[in-house]
Parts: structure tokens; C-alpha cells; sequence
């Protein structure tokens, strides 16, 4: 295992959810940035025993006021000299906004230090595949700071919510980016989870669409297609979100110069697939891949055990077991393949769009 | 750097506080477990913007109830089957107790599965050098829950609150640990921070003694003698109890049949020196030695570059401000020392008393 950190001494705020069990939100974020190298400081938007997708869990969500409040404890101790800032789940708008505040006053810090030195990875998590598990209001309250993001992550349905562009085929995708390029001014976003399908793409394939926009804010669209593993996973969204703020920041420190330039932004002659947003996720997605992989092998085992286990409860009991055991089951095994975070083998590139 | 994880999977509860910026508490144990492959589920007792040495902070505590609800939340999605329990500071006499009903569960269950199969190691935080940290009431609400501790670690202080002895030199040193063996039965325990001076030391050293109880409950004590590093440190005892818990658990594995044995409490036959206890304090305290080798060489360079920098403040602020980075220059160096970690070299070796 390679022992050199992948990035120079980086200091990172991630504001998400914590669980004391599993492996999802900050819980999955702190750890994969820690073990590529990073000083991360966790602020917990909610304390939770489990996610909610086990559909019971025990825990309390922190108000806005505290986040505003922990953020205001960094401050007064000058240890508010972050290099990134990465946020996931946030509940509710009033937290949305104060999260907000804290990346403007964070951004505005960077831009006193000089051009690049403070860069915010957003994901924006607000719902999925046509649902909304937020409140109403997250939607515009996300619309209203999503401005002061450098690195934006959306699944496709929030990609839909925040460009009010339907994406049903490659043309409207291609819109919802170059409308969140031009709307929001963010300089590079990744979809998710792309779930149109391509008539050119290899059969149980997935693919994630990239772009780092021009000077003059047009998109430079890549994709990355990658084989899908047939298992449900918890946890995916934010892992890829925490390797993306690594990855990107090893990319830009690699190009000459481009870590003190705006946002990391390249020169318009770079085309797409030369991009440091496309080598940092060709990285993400061969690590991803690899702790999916181990994780699906040693969840079919785990819930072929479960099964036997439960031979004699009653049809209602088994069912609520069942699925409690294939949620653990589907929580990411990271801490004992630490390998595949530090130095993953790349097999799917970048192609133009 | 060793890819394999020293421990077979192993599923740990941590219960201690947690900070958004710096590494003590859970914020520094989870880390340190995960890093070495522990499944680590993390109760986080307070969340505070930094730890209280700054002597700001913001934040707040997790109420005794909470505590117990979490726990529930694992307990009812049969999230509760963990192999050890690491628990640091908590906050009051009701959430030790609600720790303490925690610890009486599980290991009630790991009997149920067979001896050894539960494991608690527990760092009674409530003070140093003289002084309780904690509320008065602390004090007896450990004495009461100490009993279901695997192996113990209270600095020299904690042992006095606990054995009611007065450790002034070797022989009330050796009478403090044998009280902890008989008066509450704890099975493994290691004072520390030794700070009697001993004749044979070299000069700037620092001792360890740690003792696993004979079957009839004698002690057989051993000591580390470690050379002492010139710097302030915070988080010591946490990554210390952290690594504790994984090199113990290592050593336990090792012996053929000890981790199938109550407490994994090695026959009478072992000497002191030869204690799986002995070697996974050798194995922690080169660790250790590394680490904090690593923090204090930055630490120098920090606080003189942050001096510069204060010229022309103002007598009070330049002393509040120099405070300040100080504790943060303090702060262990952990994720970029992951080498230190996994394969520390052990140059500190036990020794009979």
C-alpha cells in the first residue's frame, strides 16, 4: 500500500450527517478523506443510531442555530483556515441557509488568501429517482447558495430540480448541465447516477456525466461508464462525494499552477476528457468499484445466513428482520480495504460525450 | 505499509466525546481503530467545536437519555452485536451510569455467546495530576460500573480516586494496582502516566505499569519505560485507550485459545513480561512515540512562525492568541502518520518491577 498521502497537508470542513452505526453521511466522508491524508473537521448536522433507510432509527437532528454556533467556535479559535469545505445531508432549509453562510464566509476568507485557496464540494441531497426526502423549502434554499459552490454533485433528479430541465435523453442531459453552468455559475458538477439508457453502452452498465465549464461558461461534457454491481448499497452518494474532494484536489495540485487559479478551473484549450474533474473521477469510480465489489460478495453470504437464520419466525417478524439484516448488510465496507482508497486500479476512462 | 489489518473483523463501540476540529475523544479513537480495521460504531457523548484546553468553545452535551436512546436504536435493528466497547469521557454521573446499564448489557450478551466473546476496555476520564475534571458524583458512579471493565486505563490519579491509595512510590504504586484486581475484579489494567520518579530510569523518561490479575486475583506487574518528548500534548490518553483496544484484541488472537477465554486473561504460568497486555502496550506506546515525535517537530516550527506573526498585537490578545495555537499546534498528527499506526517499531520493551 502506497504510504505517501495522495494531497499536500489539506484542511477540510464536512458538514453532514452522523450515525453512530454504519457507514453513510459524515460517518463515511471523514474517514475515506482521513485516510487519504486530510485534516477533516466534522461538523454533525444529526447524531442518528442508524440511517433511516432501516426505516426505524433513535437520534436527534442539530438545529441551525447550533451549526451557526459551532462554526462561530471554530471561528473565535482561528481554526477556521479551511482549504475545503465538502457538505451532504443537512436537514432542513434554515440549516441549509446557515451552511450557506458558512461557505460564503469561508469563500471570502479563500479569496483574502488568494485565487484557489478555498474550493466547496456540494452535494446537494435533497431526494432520488423522482422523490423528494427533503422538505419543500430545501429546494429553493439550495437554489439560493448553490452560486458559491465550486464542485457540484447531484443525482439526476436533483440535477432536474436545481436546472428545471426533465432529463429523459442525451439532449436534455447535456441542457441540465450547461443551465447549471450558466444559471449558478458552478464551475464543475458531476451527475451522479445517469438513468437514461445509451444504445452504445455494454448491457448492466452505469455511468456518471462530468463537466468543467469554458471561460464563457459552456459545458465541456465527459462520461465515464462503468459496469453496475447487482447488489443495493447504502452510502455510495457520500463516499463518492468525500473521494471526489480528494481526488480533485490531487488533480489540480498535479497541473502546474491550476490550485492557485479560481475555482481550479482549466483553460478553455483542455478538452474535456483531459480534464482534472475526469481524472479525479475515473480514481473515484475504480476505487468505488473495488469496496462495492468486496462489499456485494460478503452481503450475499451475509444474508444467505440471515435467511437460514430466521427459518421458523412468523411471515411479518421475518420480513422487518430481513430487511434490517440486508440494510447492514448493504453498508459499504470501507475500514479493512483501505488499499482501494489509496491506490485503486483504473480500468474505466473518460470518454467525450 | 502493511495492507493486512492486524485484527480479525471486529466490531467496536466507542463511546466519548467528539469535537468538529482537532483529535481527542472519538475524534481521534474512531480514526485510530478504523485505520487498523475495526468496524467502529461511534457514540458521541458531546459534540463541541474544539476540545475545552482552548479554553473556548462551543457546543453541546448529549443527555444521559439520548445516550440510552442511541444505544436502544442499535439494540432494536440487532445492531448491538459488538465484540468490544472503548468508552472515554462522559458527561456526568447519569451518563456514566447509562454507560455503565450499556457495558451490563452487552457483556451479559457476549456471555450468552461464549467466553471472551465481549470485551471492555474503559479509560475512567475524571481527572490529572490532582485535579477532577469531573462533577464530584462521577467519582462514585464509576466505582460502581468498574466491576464489568476488561481492562482498565486511568492515569495515576483516576487509580488514587479508584484504589483510595496514595501513590507516592513503588510500593503504594504496586498496592493501588492490586486493590483495582481484588476490590472490583478488573482483570487487565495499565496506570498510564506514571509520574513518581524511579533511581534506574534514564532522565527525561516516562513509565507505564500495566498488570493482568492471576486467577486468584494477584497482580503481576510490568513496566514501560519510554523516553519522555518536550512538547504539550492533547488526545494522548485517547489514542493511547484506542490503540490499547486493537493491540490488545491483536495479542489476544495470537495466543492460541486466549481470545475463547474469559477476559482473554492469560493462565498463571505467563510471567508479567510475557502478558499479551505487555505487548500490545509495546506495540502502542512505539506508536505512540512516533506520533507524538512527528506533532512536536511541527509543533516547534508552528508556535515560532505564529510568534512572528503576533508582533505588534497587544500584551493580553498576543497571550490569548499565542494559547490558542498553541493547543492547536498540540493536537496529534494522526492521518498523515498512518504508517506510524499500522506498523510502529517497537524499540521500548517490558520489564519485571
Amino acid at each position: 500500500m502506497s504510504a505517501e498521502p495522495p494531497v499536500p497537508e489539506t484542511r477540510v470542513l464536512a458538514v453532514a450527517s452522523h450515525v453512530v452505526s454504519g457507514n453513510v453521511g459524515n460517518k463515511i466522508a471523514v474517514f475515506a478523506m482521513q485516510s487519504l491524508g486530510c485534516d477533516v473537521a466534522a461538523l454533525n448536522t444529526v447524531q442518528f443510531s442508524n440511517h433511516t433507510g432501516y426505516k426505524q432509527w433513535k437520534g436527534t437532528r442539530v438545529s441551525a442555530e447550533e451549526i451557526t454556533d459551532l462554526y462561530e467556535g471554530l471561528r473565535q479559535s482561528y481554526l477556521d483556515d479551511f482549504d475545503m469545505m465538502l457538505s451532504g445531508y443537512i436537514p432542513g432549509a434554515a440549516a441549509v441557509e446557515a451552511v450557506g453562510r458558512i461557505a460564503e464566509d469561508l469563500k471570502a476568507k479563500g479569496q483574502a488568501r488568494g485565487p484557489g485557496s478555498f474550493f466547496w464540494v456540494l452535494d446537494p441531497v435533497m431526494g432520488d429517482n423522482g422523490n423528494l426526502y427533503v422538505a419543500q423549502d430545501v429546494v429553493p434554499a439550495y437554489k439560493k447558495l448553490i452560486d458559491h459552490a465550486d464542485l457540484m454533485l447531484p443525482n439526476q433528479f436533483e440535477a432536474e430540480l436545481l436546472s428545471d430541465v426533465k432529463i429523459e435523453d442525451m439532449a436534455s442531459l447535456e441542457r441540465a448541465i450547461q443551465v447549471i453552468h450558466e444559471r449558478y455559475g458552478v464551475p464543475h458538477i458531476i451527475i451522479t447516477s445517469v438513468s437514461i439508457p445509451h444504445p452504445d453502452h455494454p448491457p448492466h452498465s452505469l455511468w456518471v456525466v462530468g463537466s468543467s465549464m469554458t471561460s464563457d461558461r459552456r459545458a465541456r461534457p465527459f462520461k465515464i461508464v462503468f459496469p453496475a454491481i447487482d447488489c443495493y448499497f447504502s452510502g455510495t452518494g457520500d463516499m463518492f462525494s468525500a473521494l471526489m474532494a480528494v481526488r480533485m484536489r490531487e488533480a489540480a495540485v498535479a497541473t502546474p499552477g491550476l490550485s492557485q487559479t479560481r475555482s481550479w478551473l482549466s483553460g478553455d484549450e483542455v478538452e474535456a476528457t483531459d480534464l482534472p474533474l475526469a481524472t479525479a473521477a475515473e480514481k473515484v469510480l475504480a476505487s468505488m468499484n473495488e469496496v462495492l465489489d468486496k462489499t456485494c460478495r460478503a452481503m450475499t453470504a451475509e444474508v444467505q445466513r440471515a435467511r437460514d437464520e430466521m427459518k421458523g419466525l412468523g411471515e411479518e417478524e421475518a420480513k422487518k428482520r430481513l430487511h434490517l439484516l440486508q440494510s447492514r448488510a448493504a453498508e459499504l465496507r470501507l475500514v479493512r480495504n483501505l488499499e482501494s482508497l489509496r491506490s485503486p486500479v483504473v480500468v474505466c476512462r473518460a470518454q467525450k460525450m
